[in-house]
Order: structure tokens, then C-alpha cells, then sequence
């Protein structure tokens, strides 16, 4: 009788990978029930409800673009990780709770958008909520590079240490989106857009060992 | 220290398909929380409550197959795509974006459908987010068709560029429902349910090079 | 340039398998939101309006063990399933489109059961839908089993034809939980309830033709 | 004509599974629902309103936590399960029933939480949940750990058989907490969310024949 290394810690990445993948898919699609569903007795009058609810398009959106940009950058990474421990199955696990708590500020931030005081408040929680996506993240890669045991052959541990700076840059960007908040709530919400859009096409690359042999997985 | 050409921007397509069919899965999965559920003191009064519902049925059937077939077709066209970039995954995402936001303009058409003018503003933007959807389908397919450079080998581009034009039927079809719901609302639900039941059996084929050794993926 | 079969019609089955998985485990997860959270001023107060909820709890677990046994048994016939065509994924839609419905008459029947004429109405109505599933499954089941040209190898056409009848037994049975529904709604719930348990460990066996070279899939 | 294994009842474990952690990843994406989302005229009054909503943040917290550990026992065990019956798919079934419920009492601790006597009422629901997790899952084993029939040839069914009493210890420890709830309802919370983290770092390791074959699946 013995333990064998996979009980005692280590196990294959697929299954946290899907299980991620499905938390991602469920938050980002759970986004349009935030959308209220107005009833008139006229067309006027149901025109002006769908116009009064701006800020619920805008908030779906944003929050669809984050999510969704959020999901590829998950997923890159994980792409380079070839086995988990339970300290990083548990860090994963922080990093979902943060994501599948989006659809909370974003329906936030569209109730109270068109409230001059309150809209400051909703941008700057749904700003919160980034930060401490940037930490989870950040604690994450700090973990996933401190060793690297969970990494896959193809990469160069060393380098990818110091890719840490550019992925801890998100812990100083998001606190400025906190601040922006209090100064206008729609120019914050733009800016969460902006920043998905450009995380889009701009993703920290992992460094690998060997150009050659490396094949997408 | 290199960085392999994965994650410069190619990927392999698997995993933003099994996203991509979460999404549809949920999406079409949401639709039954806009049927609200009625609760009475007597049989009459319920079955006369659930008689008056009939519009969330009809909402209800409509937009299953609606989704239902865009995911047909959402499969079909991945099931040529061996590789994504980043503008690819974008692009995908737009067009989920759409497909998430079905459970909103079903359940407007849903609470408006009895009321005259109020339904027709309802099927309107019903209509208004289906070309929406034709318009990130045929941008999709417009750039996969481009250079070709996603496609599995099997594809004959050329051939498949030539597809553009019926994969763009949609951006003349959609926007006439839009024109159709203002003359009547359920004429225009009725026909987007007779088009997801047309696009069911008639798909668009990609064209293959060598038909002989063209294995189903 | 020529069209393979695969855009012709015949696909493989793997990904209807996975995304009708999906709408599964959604639908029964969603079930849950049926059951409404009392909020209450007292230890007392709260007990009360816990227990008057008895109805979404039974409601809950009877459509849990339902639609968990639809899985099951999709998941099955769908093991011996290796190719699918247009007909197919449609029928197979219209399945879903039953199985993604039951949270409604789910809620139906928790709403109503404590109101004596209403309770009938909606377990009727419970029972009309699992009548609709009966006739999906049925229609699939049919149009499978009339060449078996979707079929997997190992199995045994014309045996399988002959399973149609036993197949076919729930368009008899659920016809009679609708009758009982108007004589008592609490015992046909219970009845559906027990049906479920009894398809969890009777189910029809797929024929196949080499008992010694099968598999397990 | 013959009936093969796997209709007997012997069936690859990996859609079981696939489909259980898409039920564990809806219920733990569907948590979020509960937070109620505030509207206010003023950012003093939105301040406030987040403020008074701590207990639905707190019990986010902890259930997301929970339902997290619970999904990877649920896949640490199935790591080892190579066949599935029918008596186990039902088992399985009722653990995902109450998997699947935990929504209901997150909502209720987080609605009753600041009223004395009724969050004693709502924290020892919560613990009975727990118990009926801790119930389920104890069965799952036992039936498992009897004859080891599902069982992958890693495992060495004897011992497995001895760590019944290790899994069994929730059904002491579970029952406690709905006693600590009548004395104090944040402490039980609190109480669960230490156990989730503790669980997270010490699973209990299922028994392997061959430490050196053993490869991680």
C-alpha cells in the first residue's frame, strides 16, 4: 500500500482547465439577466424604457469584453501548465470566486449609472472587484513561476519569472480605475472596456526554451 | 529565451470552441427563466392565467431553435478552423456577445406580444439583435475567409471565399424582419422560427479540396 | 472544389453529445431557483415559512431525479451513436428544447400544490411536458432506428427496431400521470418521482451483434 | 443478437464525470445571484445599502469555497473510478441533488443573517445541507470502496476499503455545526469556511498497489 504522487498533490491540469472554462462560460452568459425586461402599453412608451436603459447595454458590454478577455488570458496561461498542486487548485479557486462575482458590479454599476452620487460609488466597486481579479492573478503567476514544477518542459522558468513586472501591472492599473470612479463613473466604465480590448491584443507571452520545437497545444 | 508561436497569436481551436458552445448551451438553457410562472386559487384561474402566456411559449420555441441552429452553424464553420489569433478570438466573442444577449429580446417580445403597439417595438428589436448577429457571423467568416490562414488544411479558401455571399444573406434577410415586426409582431417572430427551421436543413457548405480524403472531424 | 461529406450532412456525434450534456446539467442546476427564500423576524417565524415550502422541495427533488434520468438515458442511446445528420441534430434539438422547458412546470407545480384545483392543473401540466419528452425521445429513437445509418458498428439494426415498442411505452404511461394529475396532483408528482427511479436501473438495452468484440464506449 | 456490457451496466466513468462538474460548475457560478443589487439616489445611501448587505458577501464567500473543495474531492475520487454502474450514476445523482441545492441555503443565511433568531433557523438549514453532502458522499464510498468493481487497477481496494472512517468524518463533523448555528450562525459560517480551506490542503489520499506504476491520469 502506498500514496501514489498524483493523490499526494499533483494531478493533471485538464480537468481544473474545463472546470475554469465552464465557470467563465456560465459568469459571462449569466451577464443578461442584469438587463431588465420593461413592459409598456405603447410603443412610445416602451421605446423611452429601452432608451432609459443605457446603462444596462453599456454595463453588458464592458462586462462581456472583461470577462471574456479575462477567459483568454486564463486559458494562455494554462496552456503552459502541465500538472497542479492542491496549492495551486486552491489559488485558482480565488481567482473564479472574483470572476464569477462580476455579474454582481455590473448589474451594480447599470442600476445606478444615471445617479449622479451613487454611480461614482457602483464604478468604483465594479473597480474593486478588478483589483482583486489583478491580485488573484498576479498571486497566481507569482506562485505558478516561483518554481515552476507546474509548468510544462517547453518553458523557460527564469524568463518567465520576470514577466511577474508585466503581469503585476494590472495591480497598479486597477486602482486608477478605482479613483477614476469617484471623478466619472462612465469614463471609468469605458475605461474597463478599453483595457479588455487592449488585453485582447496585447497578452503578456509566455518565454519558452526551444523556438523550434514548441508546438501549440 | 524565445516566444513559441502559440502564444504569438496562434492557437489551437478546440478549447475556444468548447467556450463557445458553453455559451450556447447556457444561452439557450436561460431562455425557459422568461416564462413566468403563474400561481392561482382555482383551475380556472389557472389555466386561464396560463392561457394568456401564450406569447412566452411562442417566445419561448422560437428562440430555442434560433439558438439552437446558430450553433449548428457555429459548429459546422469551426469544424474547418484548426487554428485561431487573437483577432479571430475577438471576433468570436462579438459574436457571442450577441448570442448571450438572446434571453433579453425574447423576454421583451414575450411580455409585449399582446400588447399592439408595444410588440411591434418588441419584434423590432428582436430583429435589430439578429442582424446583429448576422453582422459578427459574416464579419467572422469574412475574416476567416480572408487569407485562409485558420482554415484545416482540407478547405479550398478560394472556394470558401466565394461562400461569403450566401453566409451574408443574413444582413439583407435580418434587417426585413426588423421592417416586417412593424406590420406585424408575431408574423415577424413566426418568421424568424420558419428561418432557424430553413438554416436547420440548409447550411451553407464549406467547400473541400480533395473530396475523397476528407474525413469528418 | 467539391463539398465532403461531413458538410453534406453526416457529422460526428461527440459535440451534440457534449453540448446536449451541457443543457442537461443546466437545467437541472437551474431548478434550484425554484425554490423561492423566505426571509423572516423570528427563529419561529422562519421555521413556519420553511415548512410551508414543502411543495418546491419535493418539486425540486422529483424534477432533479427526472431530468438527471433523461440524462442518463440520452447519454446511452448516444453511446451507440456514431454519426449524426441534419434530421438528427434537429430531433435532437427538439428534445432539448422539452428537457430545457421542465424548470417551468417544475416552479408550475411548486407554486400550486397546497391550492386544491390549482394543484391539478399543474401537475397536468407537469405531466403534459414529460408526454411532449416521450414523444421527442420517441420521434428520435424512430428516426435512428429506420436505417441505422447513425448507428455505431457494433449494433444490431433490426433488434434495435424492435426496441421501439418498449421505447415507445412512455407515450402510454405519461398520458396516464396527466389523467391521475386531475385525480391527485401530490400522488403524480410521487408518480413521476418513482418512474424516474425505475428508468435509473431498468433501462432498455441497445441490441448489438457481437456480444464477445463490444466495448464499452 | 446479444446485449452488450455497457448497456448491462458497466459504462466509462469520464461523461459521468464531465457532467457532474458541469453541474458543480453552474451551482458555484449561480451563487452569485443571491447578492441582491442595491439602487440608491446618493452615494451615501449606496454606501450604506452595501454595507448592510455583509452577510450575503460573507456567505458568497464561504459557499463558493465550499462547493469549490467539494468538486475536487468529487474529481480526486473519480480520478481513481475507471466504470460506472447504475447503481453508482444514481448514487452520484443524489450527491449532485444536494450539490446542486446549496444555492437555496446560501440564499437563506445571507437574507437572515442579521435577524437573531431566524439566522440560527437559516445556519443550521445550511449545516443540514451539509450533512446530507457529507451523507451522499459517504454512500458514494462505501458502495465504491465494497466490492472495488469501479475501481481503476491502481487502487488497492482493501485499504480504500479502510479509509471509509477518514471519509466518514463529516457525518460527525457536519452534525456539529447545525448544533453551533443555534448559538451562534456567524461562527457556524465561519465554521464552514474553515473546513473548506481545511479540506482543500488535506484530502485523504485514496491507496494505490503500485507506488512506482502509479502515473497521475
Amino acid at each position: 500500500m502506498a500514496t501514489d504522487p498524483a493523490a499526494a498533490g499533483m494531478r493533471d491540469s485538464a480537468r481544473v482547465e474545463a472546470f475554469s472554462d465552464g465557470v467563465f462560460a456560465i459568469a459571462i452568459t449569466l451577464l443578461v439577466l442584469e438587463i431588465s425586461v420593461p413592459s409598456a402599453h405603447s410603443a412610445h412608451e416602451l421605446w423611452h424604457a429601452l432608451g432609459e436603459e443605457w446603462p444596462s447595454y453599456g454595463a453588458y458590454v464592458v462586462s462581456f469584453l472583461v470577462i471574456g478577455v479575462m477567459w483568454v488570458n486564463h486559458h494562455t496561461v494554462f496552456s503552459y501548465i502541465a500538472r497542479v498542486d492542491r496549492t495551486l487548485v486552491f489559488l485558482n479557486l480565488l481567482l473564479l470566486l472574483v470572476v464569477a462575482a462580476l455579474p454582481f458590479p455590473t448589474a451594480l454599476v447599470a442600476e445606478n449609472l444615471r445617479e449622479p452620487g451613487a454611480s461614482n460609488v457602483a464604478a468604483a466597486v465594479y473597480g474593486a472587484v478588478m483589483v482583486a481579479h489583478a491580485v488573484t492573478f498576479f498571486l497566481f503567476w507569482y506562485y505558478v513561476t516561483r518554481t515552476g514544477h507546474c509548468f510544462d518542459d517547453r518553458v523557460d522558468v527564469r524568463a518567465a519569472r520576470a514577466t511577474r513586472l508585466r503581469f503585476g501591472l494590472g495591480l497598479i492599473v486597477y486602482p486608477l480605475t478605482v479613483a477614476l470612479a469617484f471623478a466619472s463613473a462612465v469614463l471609468a466604465l469605458a475605461l474597463h472596456g478599453l483595457l479588455a480590448v487592449y488585453y485582447a491584443f496585447n497578452q503578456t507571452p509566455v518565454p519558452t526554451r526551444q523556438p523550434g520545437s514548441a508546438e501549440p497545444k
